[in-house]
C-alpha cells in the first residue's frame, strides 16, 4: 500500500516491488525492458485482481517509453515518435476504413493540464474531408481521424465522460485515444516519459483528476490513454503533512510551457503517423505546422 | 438583392430600404428604436416570408445594442450588460430550475472567431454545483448554466452542430445560448454592437461560416443567438473583386484582442445577469475574474 | 540563520525571531501591525547592520499588504489598490512634473515569472501623451509615466540591470518602481500578499533569481520594489534534499494564471492610483481595460 | 507618385514602372530576379537620388525572398532559412567575434504586428554564454548574440528608437538587425514574401508605423532590416475613402496567427544560421525548440 501518488504504472511497480521488501516479483505483474539507442521501453503488464491491487491500476498493458533527452535532440524526438506510433499500432489495429476519435483532456488555462488540448491542436484531422470526398490530396494513406477538447468539469458544468460519450454516440468511432497529463512520484521522470495504455483512463487519475473514468466498459469502444507526467503531487515530495484546502498546490518545474510544447508535438504525431499510416513525419509536420 | 454580406439583421433592413429605393417600409419588417441614454436598443422583427426574402434572414426578432463607447467608459459596459440580460430576458423565461447550455461557437486560435469561445470561460457555471447539492453559497439566486466550446470542422472534423445535439441531448438543457462572431457591412459596427435574436444561428453565417444551422428546429431546444460584429468582408470594401482563393481575407481592427476581450466581458456577464437572477454585476465579477 | 528561503522581510522576521528562539525583539528590526478591515498592513523596518544580517536583507522599509480574499472580493481588490497607492505615495512624492519609469521583471514565458511583465501591460502609461502637449484628456491629473519590461538574462543575452541602466540613462526618471514575483516559505501567503519596500531589489531575489541588484546606488534614481509571491521553493518543503540539477522545480498554486491575472492588476492599479493622484480606480479602469 | 502604401521595394519598384507607362527602366534603381527552385529572390538597387524619390524608399539593397509555399512544405522552410542566411552574411561580415543585437519591433498583443517579438523568442541568444565563458557546448561556431523586444510607443511612453539607441550603446554591438511586420499592397504577398534590406528601418514604415527610423546614421551602427507583410493597408483596396478615425482598420488573413507563427520561425533561423556559421539548422532547431 503506497501513499505515494503516481499515475505511472512502471513506478507503481517499482515502488510496490519496494514496499514488498524481497520480492523482486509481483503475482500478477509482469514486465519487461526493451533499449532502442537512448530510448527505454517499459513493459508492465497486470495479469490479475492481485497485481491490479498491489499496483493501484486496472488490468491491461502499460507501455513507457522515456526519451531522457527528447528536450534536445531532434533525432531522439523523431525515434520518440515513431515509437509511439508503433505501440499505438499493436494495441489497435487501424485501416483506412477506422475512424478514431481523439480526446485531449484537461484545462487548457492552467499551464501543466493542458497536454491532452495542446495535441489535439496539432493532429492532422480527416474525418470531414473523407466525408466530404475531397481526400484526394490524401489518397489511402489516411485513416479518419475527428477529434474534441471538452474541457473540464469546473468550466462546462459537464462531466466530460458525459460529453466524451455523447459525441462518440454521434460520430461512433472504432477507436478512442485519451490524452492526459499525468502525476508522477519521480521528478525525473517530468518531460521524458510517455505511457501508452490500453485500459483508458481511471476514475481520479491525471493532473486535474477525472471524476470519472473512460473506457471500453464505460464508452463501448476500446480506449487507449495517452500520458505525460507533468506535475509531481505536493504531498509526495513534502517533508509535513499538507492539509486538505492546500490540495491545489502542485509541484511542476520552471520551464513546462516549453515541456508541455514538445510533449505535445511528440504524442501527436505518433498519433498523426499511428493513424495515417504511410506518412513520414515530415509529411505530417508539413500538413499540422 | 444585396450583394454585401453582413450578419446583422439591422443592417440588412437599411440595405433593403435603400435597395427598395422610396419604400421607408418593407412588408413583413417591423422595427422600432429605443434610446437608453448612450445606448440605442433596435429591434427588427421579421414576420412573413417576405420580410425574409428581403432581409436574407430567418423570421424571429432581432435586438441590436449599440453602445459607441462601450470600449472607454465603465458606466456604458454596465448598463451595456444589463440591458443584454433583460434582452435575454425578455425572449426566455429563466426560473431557479431551468437548465442553460451556453454554447461558445468559433476558433479560439483566430482572433477575431474567438469571441463565443472566450465568452465561455466568463460564464459563472453551475449545472455541477446545483446537482452536488453544494449551492449553499449560491442559494436559490442561481439557475443551471452548463457551457461547452465545442471548436470548428477544420479542428474537430465533426460538424459543430452535431457536438451540440449530442452534447444536449445528454445534458437535456430547457434553454441554448449560442454566442458567435459576426460580419457586418459597416466598419462603425465593429466592437460596439451586440445583436440577441430569437431565431437560433443560420447556416453561412458567424466568421467563420456555420455550415450548419442550429435552431429550435434542428435541437428541439429554443435557442437565443448573440453575436458581435468583429470583422468586415473584405468583399464589402473592395474596390476589386476579390478572387475565390482570397477568401480568407479579413478586415478587422488593429485593436482586435482588446475589443474580443472587452465585449467577450459584456456579453458574459449580460448572461451571467439574465440566468442569475438576483446577483448584482458586482457579484457576479467576483466569482468569475 | 536560516536555510529556508523567502523573498519577504515578514517572513524572514518571523524565522528570525524563532531561529533565536525567546527573542522577541531583533537589534536593528522595528516592525508593527495595523489592521484595515480584512486588510493588514505589516511594516518591517531594517534600521542597522545586525538587523540587514539577521534578515537576510538590505536595510530600509517593507510593507507587507495581506488581504485574504483578494481572490474573491471586489470590495477587497478596491481596498487594496488604494493600499498599495497609499503605501507609494509615503515612500516617494510624485507630483505632475515627476518622471517615472515602471519596470517589468521576469519571463513571461513562465508563467510564475510573469508578474512583472503582466504589471506593466496594465499601467496608464502617460510619457509620450505628456511630451506631446496632448494631455487635454487628463488635465494635471497624471504625472509621467513610462514602462519597460525587458525580459531575462536567458533570452535576451544581457543582464537586465544593464537593460534598465541604459534606459534610464536615457529617459532620466527621478523615480523607478521595479516589479517582481517573489518566493515565499508560506504556501498560504501566494496570491495574497504585496510587498512594497523602498530598498529596491536584491541581487538573487525573485523568482528568476536577478544575477545583478536595481537600487538607488546603481541607477542613481530612487527604487521602490514591488513584489508578490508566486512560488515557493521546492527546498522550502521538500523532504529530501533536491539535488542541484533539480533546481528549476518550482511549488506553485493550479490556478497560477489566474492568481498572476489577479494580483497583476491589483498592482498596476495601485501603481496607477499612486501616480495619477486625482483618478479614481474607475477612471484607472477605464483606460487600462 | 502612388498613393498605394507598401513597405516592399519590389512592389514600389512595380508600381513605379506601372506610373511611369512605357518606362520598364527607372534612373536609379537596378533590379535583377534570382531562382533558385521555387523560391525567387529579386534584388533591388537603389543607387541614387532619383531611384529614392521615384520608389519613395532610401539608397541602398533590398533583398525579396519570395518562397510561395512556405506555409505547407518543410523543404521549401528549409531551403528558405537558407537562403535568407546567406543574404545577410553577403551584407554583413559576421565573425566569431562578432556582437549582434537582433531588436524584436512591434506590439506583441497585436497579431499582424507580432513578428519581431515573435522571432526574438526564437534566437539562439549566447552573448551571455560568451562572456560567462561556458560555451564549451558551442565552441567556435557560435557569434555573440543578444536580443530585445523594446515594445511600442503606446506602452512603453518612451520613443523605441531611444530604448535601442541606450540598449546599443551599452552593449556596444558590431551589427543590429531590426526584424517588423510590413504592410504590402498585394494579398498574394502576405505570408509568403522575406524582405531584407541594408538600409535599416525608416520612419513611418512597418505595421504600426515606427515613428523613427533606425539606421547606420542614427545608431552609430550597422542596420539590416527583415520584414514581412503581415497587412495590407485598408485604403489599399477599399473602394471608398476610409475616414481618417478608421485607420486603426487593417486588412489581414484568417490564419495570421499560423502565418506569424511559420514566418518567425524562418526568419528566426535564417538569423541563427547567418551568426551561428557552422551550425546546421538541425542543430539550431535542437537548441531553440
Amino acid at each position: 500500500m503506497q501513499s505515494i501518488r503516481t499515475d505511472l504504472a512502471v513506478e507503481a511497480h517499482e515502488l510496490s516491488k519496494k514496499a514488498a521488501k524481497n520480492a523482486s516479483e509481483i503475482d500478477g505483474v509482469i514486465s519487461d525492458v526493451e533499449k532502442k539507442g537512448n530510448i527505454t521501453v517499459t513493459r508492465v503488464e497486470i495479469t490479475n485482481e492481485n497485481g491490479s491491487r498491489a499496483l493501484g491500476k486496472a488490468q491491461g498493458t502499460y507501455v513507457t517509453v522515456d526519451a531522457p533527452d527528447l528536450k534536445y535532440s531532434l533525432d531522439t524526438y523523431e525515434r520518440t515518435c515513431q515509437t509511439v506510433a508503433e505501440e499505438i499500432r499493436k494495441m489497435a489495429k487501424v485501416g483506412s476504413d477506422t475512424l478514431t476519435l481523439v480526446v485531449g483532456l484537461g484545462n487548457r488555462e492552467i499551464t501543466p493540464d493542458a497536454l491532452g488540448t495542446c495535441v489535439v491542436s496539432k493532429l492532422l484531422v480527416t474525418h470531414h474531408i473523407k466525408r466530404g470526398g475531397e481526400n484526394d490530396i490524401f489518397g489511402d494513406n489516411i485513416s479518419g481521424v475527428c477529434a474534441i477538447a471538452p474541457g473540464v468539469l469546473g468550466t462546462t458544468g459537464i462531466e466530460t465522460a458525459d460529453i466524451i460519450k455523447a459525441v462518440s454516440e454521434k460520430v461512433k468511432p472504432q477507436l478512442i485515444i485519451a490524452v492526459d497529463a499525468l502525476a508522477a512520484a519521480d521528478i525525473e521522470r517530468i518531460s521524458n516519459t510517455i505511457q501508452i495504455s490500453d485500459t483508458g483512463i481511471q476514475p481520479g487519475s491525471g493532473v486535474g483528476n477525472n471524476r470519472e473514468g473512460l473506457c471500453e466498459e464505460t464508452t463501448g469502444v476500446k480506449v487507449i490513454a495517452i500520458g505525460v507526467p507533468t506535475v509531481i503531487d505536493a504531498a509526495t515530495i513534502s517533508k509535513v503533512k499538507i492539509p486538505e484546502e492546500m490540495s491545489p498546490l502542485m509541484v511542476t518545474t520552471r520551464d513546462i510551457d516549453l515541456v508541455i510544447e514538445r510533449a505535445a508535438k511528440t504524442v501527436a504525431n505518433g498519433i498523426n503517423l499511428a493513424l495515417h499510416r504511410n506518412m513520414t513525419l515530415r509529411d505530417v509536420e508539413s500538413y499540422v505546422g
